[in-house]
């Protein structure tokens, strides 16, 4: 399904390609050019967006995802990106994040669809910066947008931070509750559903099959993410709910992919690399989880980003082959 | 009176020379090589300052902007910067910085001059970071080391942070009181004065005829930047009162000029790619409100200059003709 | 001793280079690249340390030295790093500041080695990063790992924040206590002991000595920037404690040495660039001060990094002659 010559043909406008464009868009963001992925991903949100009570949060993916497509070809960048969906997967997840923590207003959804738009182009920009380390932007373009409307949400009395933290200075843990079995097995497949900002292990299923159908040593290995990030934060005794509801899972989910993948063949040298990579991630998301409390924003994604980041730009070479063929994100992105 | 011989020749360290170069380097700040622009613009900020009873304000622009010059010519940094004012921009705005967030002290006055030459090797740093993505500091330098002294400035009793706002953990606008207006025409011509902290409309007066002495478009534009940056703030429900004193303002009017008449040609095109970038200065800048709330700093123009490279750097052509001949500003600082 | 053939020769595994290349690590901290500095540097380090009765400090130094260097040579990087020490002078200072910051429990531990493993690649990381502007990483690794874990720390219970700072908001100093001339003296000597998070200024004439071993003049800037870091603070009324504990000499003695003995050639020109950037440190870690105050952990050597930064990126040339032989930080570390 990947990489044939239909896909990374010039869009033409199609109902269709456009489609297919969306689709592949929700799939990217695990890294997999694949509708079917992109199909099952986007019923998983609908399916825990609604089991959750915040069914709004489903269509504002579905939005989001559109208008950063959208923008993608009104700005005429280039067409191959578009059909390989790396138009729309910052824009899916502004979609899930601005009804997560933002009230349903007017001027949210239009915040909403420029900020998804935004990410298009912000998308361009950054990996123009880090074109000269062969890096990728990941999904910082998200990451960085949403914060800033995030942040001015606080200042906009339009577009009111309803479900946001309350901003606080950052305190210590100072007492663990109990995480019985049931809770660390949902929270292990939530780890995957928060991908999304979604808090449901059905969803969490959802993402596996998707995955699947795609490629199973991304399913591997984000199951691998999820499981091992779960037990790291439990054992250095991250706070419990955090751990039950997946907070401390979706980052590593997505370095795992990446590491293990998409940017490494998968040997035993690249597999270990991946765990050090979890390892790092689950550091660096507890870190900015007080990081960030003062201001009351969520981290998102940026933990993985700054995980991938830092094992990637030491260039280590673990065979001798080539990378894995996940051309879209192997540094012709400029 | 733009890019003449003359303009360009070497300093020769006349006076007449030096005059010049600190007067281009008054109007640099709005992009403008033009020593009347200057005039106008230092007239403006003398204007302002004494109407609201802070004539130190205008004594520490020039102070600044002379330091900062200097310095350039003390390093022995290419002359035609210095020629074309590009040494003295971000001194001047340091200059009105400091004696408006800072107590009066001998203590401050020594930091201003220090931090006003500081600028001036650090355009250079961080132009030659930036070269690679053919991207200038924009007006950075100053607000990076602004920022350094504003935050020391709370650790240092001999350089008291009089006049900052105390630190506190941002908070949602909760209500909205009454903008008559009239507070709106004010707002509109004091978000073009807040470029250089005045909170003056007759100084905004001042600045918008300087613009037009040497560029009318830049002065259409600036005007453009402000009034759509206010709508917004109105619209999606900013605080009123930093909507009439200009505070939504002054980042907007340098992205409007910056976007639509110094790093494009004037087409449709990049006129609805500046109100886009116009859009997103004023979300970046009420993020960055909430941002810095909590160190207790104001963002001074950092939203502009995030903005406008987030809008530069996927560089997109609008036509097939070459830029506006701001040959300062068109990535040939390193 | 420096740059000889055997040094610079691949390591061979035998324990006699690992041993002077962990003593050439410790020695790398102030940029000298001889074993006795690094004995001296050490035998400092558990003085001070035991002196604080904080003798895990020391421990810990030599566990991140250790993990740090075996780092370089699992993943195989360049071995002419490792052998000049550059792999472990990161690894050091994340083993002082984890015990100085942290309680002493298992996971703290396990974490130490982890973060101290984790700044070896991410040295090559930075460094591949800052190679097309030739400037070094120098110990930003160390502070950007150490920040994370220290942040993460809050959020584990099994890793206590125990001797961190509580997070407030920034507050002006508002009377300064008196400071006695012995106490000025200690401060000085404390300055270099600070390097390595040690509060002794016994610890400070070991440092001194170890310097003096190496290279004079490093050792001359080393006492030159403390002092003048130190009077600089006291002059514009920074608070009294800090000083008398070194805290505002540490930053500025690694600046003195790295600008005025490291990256230039001594020069009468490159004496006067190397006390701006003394004084640029001085205002930088006051800056640090409050900017890291709502989240309660020290700036560790951040002002040092980029006031370094600042003045090496404008690539002002002094004289007409070469750079100085310290091969290891001129630009080859990629």
């Amino acid at each position: 399904m990947k990489n044939t010559t239909t896909t990374v043909a010039p869009m033409r406008g199609g109902i269709y390609e456009f489609g297919a464009s969306l689709l592949r868009g929700a799939g990217q963001v695990m890294f997999q050019n694949n509708v079917w992925t992109g199909l099952l991903f986007l019923a998983g949100i609908f399916w825990g967006a609604y089991e959750q009570g915040t069914g709004l949060v489903a269509w504002g993916a579905l939005l989001g995802l559109v208008a950063a497509t959208l923008t993608g070809r009104l700005l005429g960048l280039p067409a191959s990106d578009g059909a390989q969906g790396l138009w729309g997967f910052n824009g899916i997840l502004v979609g899930c994040a601005f009804p997560t923590f933002l009230g349903s207003t007017a001027g949210m959804w239009l915040a909403l669809v420029f900020c998804a738009a935004l990410t298009t182009w912000v998308r361009t920009a950054f990996n123009n910066v880090m074109a000269p380390w062969r890096v990728n932007s990941l999904t910082f373009p998200f990451v960085f947008c949403t914060w800033c409307f995030l942040l001015a949400a606080r200042a906009m009395h339009g577009m009111p931070p309803a479900h946001m933290a309350t901003p606080e200075l950052p305190a210590a843990v100072t007492a663990l509750g109990r995480l019985p079995f049931g809770d660390l097995v949902e929270g292990w497949l939530k780890g995957l559903s928060q991908v999304f900002l979604i808090d449901s292990w059905v969803t969490g299923l959802f993402f596996l099959l998707g995955l699947l159908v795609a490629d199973r040593k991304a399913a591997l290995w984000a199951a691998i993410g999820s499981a091992a990030a779960l037990l790291g934060a439990w054992a250095f005794g991250a706070e419990r709910s955090a751990i039950a509801t997946g907070l401390y899972g979706f980052s590593p989910v997505l370095t795992a992919i990446a590491l293990a993948t998409v940017f490494h063949r998968p040997t035993l040298r690249s597999s270990l690399w991946a765990l050090l990579g979890i390892a790092a991630t689950l550091f660096i998301q507890a870190g900015m989880n007080s990081l960030t409390a003062p201001l009351g924003i969520a981290t998102l994604t940026a933990p993985f980003c700054v995980a991938t980041w830092l094992f990637l730009l030491p260039r280590l070479q673990f065979d001798e082959q080539p990378k894995p063929d996940h051309s879209d994100w192997n540094g012709r992105q400029a």
